[in-house]
């Protein structure tokens, strides 16, 4: 008899600083969850503390439910690239997780149960075209801004994983040669200009050029104290040179997509992630400028370009639904 | 009695220049084949001129084997961005067709067949995926090189057509912002860089910066007189600084296929097109600096990188076998 727990499935989402876990039911809604901070050592251990931190919250959801973890299909998103196989190839943000096979190791730590592990923007994006901004969209390219930027591809309404599962690294296209370095080694890769750290970056070169002249002074004068989050808040207070620079990254950001409807030409493109406060703002602006940047702008229909709808729990939430696709 | 046509189709690629169709068994194998010049005119017909010169070739290719064209299986490969109902729907080398319906026109003069067009690019990849360089991989770039770049994509083994159609478009993602101007109306394409019209820029801006020497002695002293065609030459005898040049536009390849890598991960990448006496150079050029590029490079399985295997027949070929599927 495991009809309490018939539809029901678990997601996951790692990120740099919390790891938070959901259980959801057949329609998608919530109706537990548990949250832990990420382990924040360095030092390369295979993985054991993460998966440990990642069995705990998974266990604490279970026992809200009160049934045992291998009842239910669990599916885990993490930042970083994951081979096909489910090991953490390359995690800049999980240090000494790096070469580890998460599947496993929670497989180990909870006994015989169907565990999914999934970049954590191709998480974002499932959920988003199933159950949020793009449904209806075959094919949806999101764009997450935080520090840098992730990507997650829906082709003819399949998730694109790729050749060894890396697809959707859209952060690093290189838009600008000789651009400022990028800590994945290559130059003006995309998320030097439109995330939240390329906000500050454009910020203090604009401050250090002689805009944005009220945040300066209210850094004391010092044009390289200007954060990104003073933009953004004198942005939201409709201040006309934050407005301006915003409009800068909008442009770069509209840049981005329209390389990638290049390659993609995707319908629906939802926009995501830490910036959230000003999506709007860079919706707006950069829905002016997209369709001068296409390849054909004209004799093509426009791209639909969308706020995420889902929030902070699409993460976890689609690796939900990664797992029930895959149980 | 239909058996002589049994497991035939017809495959015609059109260019700028000529039209090729090819008649196929069922294992590839050409057995038929004829040839036109393209209609020339820029003043818009609705596709008449293009129609007819097409059915020519086709009507001929059936004449020789004896049969009707209704009785094939027709693949139509054309160069511009086609919609998802074979609207021709941007077409800069053939302009008169623009906004045509090329498969509608072509079953009006046909007869009633199947006819399916696609673009010329999307042929090669489906040509060189089935039965060329990249088979054996699911996840497949064609890179093709001419006056601009040309792209075909394969994904989990099926051709990427994108939402509207227009996937593939590489050589227009912007890789330098502030680059040259293109033709698209954007700054910086990867075309500019890594094309035959970009050797003969590279080369120009070379020769004028004081390199290439010989070959701006051999246009008389005229910096501006130098071709790519010359630096291709002078790199096949080594000559040192042309095959330096070469390395400049590997670079650049290289550099345009990395960004591709971090969007689609492929397993395989084929290079083709018009720069192909060159091929063999400039991939063991863009070998050489590919995995420093990647996002991850060391912890990521190579990409195989290969030269095109089916030559200038790859369009046709693989137009054929796009119908076949269809039939």
């Amino acid at each position: 008899m495991r009809t309490a727990t018939s539809g029901l499935c678990l997601g996951v989402d790692v990120g740099g600083t919390k790891i938070l876990a959901i259980a959801c039911d057949q329609s998608g809604s919530e109706i537990a969850s548990s949250q832990v901070p990420s382990p924040q050592g360095v030092i390369p251990d295979g993985g054991m503390a993460l998966a440990d931190a990642v069995a705990r919250v998974i266990d604490d959801v279970a026992t809200q439910l009160g049934i045992g973890p291998a009842m239910l299909p669990i599916g885990v998103g993490l930042p970083g690239m994951l081979t096909l196989d489910g090991v953490l190839a390359f995690a800049p943000n999980l240090r000494s997780s790096s070469g580890a096979n998460l599947a496993r190791l929670l497989a180990e730590r909870l006994g015989s149960v169907t565990i999914v592990v999934a970049n954590d923007a191709d998480c974002a994006v499932v959920a988003e075209q199933r159950l949020g901004a793009a449904r209806g969209h075959d094919d949806v390219i999101m764009v997450t801004l935080g520090t840098g930027i992730g990507g997650g591809i829906i082709l003819g309404g399949q998730l694109l994983r790729g050749g060894h599962g890396f697809a959707g690294e859209i952060g690093h296209m290189v838009v600008d040669i000789d651009g400022p370095p990028c800590p994945c080694g290559a130059r003006g890769c995309w998320e030097r200009y439109a995330s939240g750290s390329a906000v500050g970056r454009l910020a203090r070169e604009a401050a250090h050029a002689g805009r944005l002249a009220g945040l300066v002074a209210a850094a004391g004068g010092d044009a390289e104290a200007v954060r990104g989050e003073d933009v953004t808040a004198a942005a939201l207070e409709g201040d006309s040179e934050a407005l301006a620079l915003m409009d800068e990254v909008a442009w770069w950001l509209a840049r981005g997509i329209a390389n990638l409807a290049c390659v993609l030409d995707p319908s629906c493109v939802v926009l995501g992630g830490g910036l959230s406060e000003v999506t709007p703002l860079l919706i707006d602006s950069a829905r002016q400028v997209l369709p001068n940047l296409l390849e054909g702008g004209a004799d093509r229909p426009p791209i639909v370009l969308v706020p995420a709808a889902l929030g902070s729990r699409a993460g976890a939430l689609g690796a939900s639904l990664i797992a029930r696709s895959a149980a």
